[in-house]
C-alpha cells in the first residue's frame, strides 16, 4: 500500500470563478479522486491554510509519496515546513511536483534550482511527446498527450539535467519544454510533470491522470536512508590505527567553536 | 583574468592554538598566498566577521570563482548572504567548496543535498586517488596524493551523483569518500574537494594546492544565463496563435493571489 | 515471475583445479543455486560453448535480466550475439555485469567504455562500502561487506559516470574502486559488481549473494522500447503541413545511396 | 591552437544534384570553410574513400577535435577505424556529431546507443530553442535559431540522458527533439547537433556556423587518460600487504586461457 498525500494550496478554487467551475473541490481533491479507486493506493490531501499546511511531523512520516500543487501563495509555505519534506525526500519519500510547483520553495530546494522559465496564458495547444517510451511513468500512452488548451511554459528551464527525460512539450505558439523529468536526492525520487494550469480541465485528461498516476508508483520509497552525521571513534575503525595529531573537537566529538 | 574570491569564517584559527601554529593568518590568507603568483589569478579574501560576511552583491558581481571554507559556524552565515551567493552561481559563478563546506549553507543548498558523512579525527593516512586522469583538475598529478596526517570523511556521503569523478580517498582506517566531485547548476560549475582538515598542514602540500589552483581555473565561468522568469505575451508568440480561455493573471502578466 | 539467464563462460572452473575445488559445476551453477530459492525468479544458464553461446533469439527474448561473468575468453564471444544481447538491453532487458565482465564486449558496447582499470591478484582484503544506504541494491546489508580474500580492482576505471553509486571499495594494499555502479540505457538497467574473483569463494559470502539477488530485482524491465526508426509521412503529421523542397529518400522512405 | 578534422561521407554532393547545388564542394568543404578563419583552428578535412577514410593513425593521434557527417553509407565505414576513433575519444579527441550521424557507427559505440528516432523530410520550420544559456555553445545566439526548411527529427531518440542539454528543436509539423547534447566519455568530449539534412542550406546558416565553432571550442581536449590496464604487483602496493591465495595468472600476469 503507498500512502499519498496530495498537498495544494487552493487559493484560486476559492477567489477565481472560472477556476472554480473546474475544480469545485479544490485541485487536490480532483487528484485524489482519480488516485483513491486504485487499491494500491491510500489518498489523504493537506493544503496551505490547515495548521502546518496538514504537514506535520506525523503526515510527513506516515506519506511514502507526496504531491505538490502550488502557484499563488509559495512565499506563505512556512520555511520549517519546507525543511521537513526535504529531509524526508532525502529520507527516501517520493515528490511529484506539479505545474507551477516548479517555483514552489520545495522543488527549488530540493533540486537548489532557481525553477524559472517563460510562459504564456493563451489557452494553445501543447503536445507532451513521450521521450522515453516504456519508463514506467509513460505507460499506457501512445507517442504523445494532446492538451488542446494550456499554459505555455518554455525553455530556457532552470533545472539541473534530468537524470531520466520521460516527457517533452510542444507549443503551438513555437515552444518546448522539458516538461516530464525525473530526479534521485538521498533516497528520494522526484518527478516533475508541467502541464495543470488552473483555468484549463487538464487534470480531468485521463492520459494525465495516467502520467501522475504512474508516477506515483514510480516515485514510491524502495528503501530509507537514516540522516544524521555520525563518528566513528578510531578504535571503532576496521583497521587498527592509531590516532595521532591535534584536535578541535571534544572527547564526544563536539566541536569547538568560537 | 580570473576574479578569486577566498571565503573563510577564520575562528579556529584565531581560538585554537595548534591551528593558529599551522595558519597564523588564517587559511584563507594561506590559499590566497598560493594562488596569488598565478598571473591569470585576481585573488581577495573575505571572512564571516566582516559586514555582510565580506560577500556584498558588488563582490559577488566581481567574483569568478568563490572558494569556501567553514566548519564551526555554518549556522552563523547570514541566509541572505546565502541566497544571494546561490543566485550568483546559477548565474554562472564557480564554486569550490572545501572539506567541512560538505554541510556549509551554500554548498547543501546549491545541491539540495543534506551533505551527512561519517567522521574520524585520527590523524590518519589518506590517499587520494585520481579517478578521471587527464581532468583538468587532476592536471599535473600522479596516480594519488598521499596525506600523512588526515580526518577520515567516509560513505555514505549525502550528495547527488557526481557529474564528473575527479578523485575518491582511501583511508587507513578502512574507509572510502567521494572528496573529489563535479557538478554544474545553471550556468555555474561546483568543485567539492574534501582534504583540509584544520589541525594538519593540508594546504601547504603542494598537490593540495595544485588541485585548488586547477580547479579555480576549471570553475570559471563560461557563460551568463540571465536569472529570471519572463512573460510571452501572446502576439509574441514566434508562431501566430489567438488566445483563448480565461486567466488568472492581470494584463501585465501579475498573478491575482489569494 | 522474472525470468533470469546466468551466463558464464565456463573456462577456468574446467582447467583449473584451485578454481574447480570452489566451483565444481561451475561459477553460473552456484549463482544459479542461490537464485533459484527465491520464489519470483525463474532461473536458467547458458555457457560459452552452447550454440550462439546458449543466448539464441529466443532465450535472450524470453530474459528478464542477464548476469555475465566472463574472463579469460571475451575475445570468443560472438559479435552478432554481443549484439542481439545489447538490443535487448535497450528494449528493456536487465545486464547484471559481474567481476571481470568490466571488459567484456558486452558491456563496453552497452557503455561505449573501455572498462580499463589497474588490478592485482594477492588475496587482499576488501571492504564494499554501501554509499547509497537505501538503494534497492543495498537492501539488507549494514554499513560494508568484508572479503577476507580478494583481486584488487583499482581506479582509474574507464566507465561514464554511475547514475547511482551504490558501492566503493577499499583495499588492504591502498586502492580504492567503484565497485558498485547502475546505469539506464535506453531502457534498460545496467549494474556492475566487481567482486568475484575465481580464485576466492566470493560468491558463496552471504552478502554478495544478497547484492546479486537484490540487482536482479532492481534489473528487471518495466517497460518495452520498440526498437527502430519510423518515417513520418507529411500528411501524417500532428499539425498539418504543406512539403517542400527536394529530397534525398524515395516516396517509401529509403534512401537514395552513393 | 586547435587542430580539426572535419570528416564527410561525401556522397549525395556527388551524385545528387539538388544536394551538388547546395554543397559543389561536399559539405566537408563548406564546414572546413568557416572553421578555417577563426586563427585558433586548423583544419583539414578527410572522406569516406580516402584509404582508411582519411582517418589513419597519425590523422587520429593529430587531431583534436574531429566533425563527423554520413548518411547513406554508415555501414561502409570499416570497424577498424570505428574502433581507432572511439579510443582517441576515450583518450580525450573531442567528437561533434552532426545530423544524420546520430545512427553513425562512431555515434552509437562511444554512447552504446541505439540513436533511432522518427523524421520526416518536408522542408519544414525548425526552431532550436537554446536550453542553456550561457553554455558556450550556446555563446552569440539569441533565445532560438530559426531554420526556415528542415526535415523533421523527432522523440523518442535513443540516447543516453545528455550531461548538458543545450538545444531541443520544435518543429512546424509538431514534433520535439533533443537535438544539442553533450556527454562525456573517458576524457572525451561529444556534441550532437541535429540540424544539417544534406537537401537545405542548413550550414550556410550563419547561426548554425556559430554553434558549430563554439561546438569545436567547447570540445577540445583539455588532458589525456593514456588508454590500457595496468597490474600492480603485490610489492608495488602503497600499503604494505602479503599476497595468498590461488592465481589464474602467470608471474607476468598474463591470464591462463581455456
Amino acid at each position: 500500500m503507498i500512502r499519498v498525500t496530495v498537498w495544494n494550496e487552493f487559493i484560486h478554487e476559492r477567489h477565481n470563478a472560472d477556476v472554480a467551475a473546474i475544480y469545485p473541490d479544490g485541485i487536490h481533491n480532483t487528484i485524489a479522486g482519480f488516485l483513491r479507486p486504485h487499491p494500491d493506493l491510500e489518498v489523504r490531501t493537506a493544503t496551505l491554510e490547515e495548521p502546518e499546511h496538514g504537514l506535520t511531523e506525523a503526515v510527513c512520516r506516515d506519506t511514502d509519496v507526496l504531491l505538490w500543487w502550488g502557484h499563488a501563495a509559495h512565499d506563505r509555505v512556512d520555511d520549517a515546513v519546507v525543511a521537513r519534506v526535504h529531509r524526508r525526500v532525502l529520507e527516501g519519500m517520493g515528490l511529484v511536483a506539479l505545474h507551477s510547483a516548479h517555483i514552489s520553495k520545495i522543488f527549488t530546494r530540493v533540486l537548489g534550482a532557481s525553477g524559472v522559465l517563460i510562459w504564456r496564458e493563451a489557452g494553445e495547444r501543447e503536445r507532451v511527446w513521450v521521450t522515453n517510451p516504456g519508463h514506467p511513468i509513460a505507460a499506457g500512452l501512445g507517442d504523445c498527450i494532446e492538451i488542446e488548451h494550456s499554459e505555455m511554459y518554455g525553455e530556457p528551464f532552470g533545472i539541473p539535467p534530468p537524470e531520466e527525460q520521460v516527457f517533452i512539450s510542444w507549443y503551438e505558439g513555437g515552444e518546448v519544454f522539458r516538461g516530464g523529468n525525473c530526479w534521485r536526492r538521498g533516497n528520494g525520487k522526484i518527478f516533475y510533470f508541467s502541464p495543470g494550469h488552473e483555468t484549463y480541465p487538464i487534470y480531468h485528461h485521463p492520459q494525465v491522470q495516467q502520467v501522475i498516476t504512474n508516477a506515483v508508483r514510480w516515485a514510491q520509497p524502495q528503501g530509507h536512508w537514516a540522516y544524521g552525521f555520525r563518528n566513528v571513534l578510531p578504535e571503532q575503525a576496521h583497521e587498527k590505527i592509531v590516532a595521532a595529531g591535534p584536535s578541535v573537537h571534544g572527547p564526544d566529538g563536539t566541536l569547538a567553536g568560537g
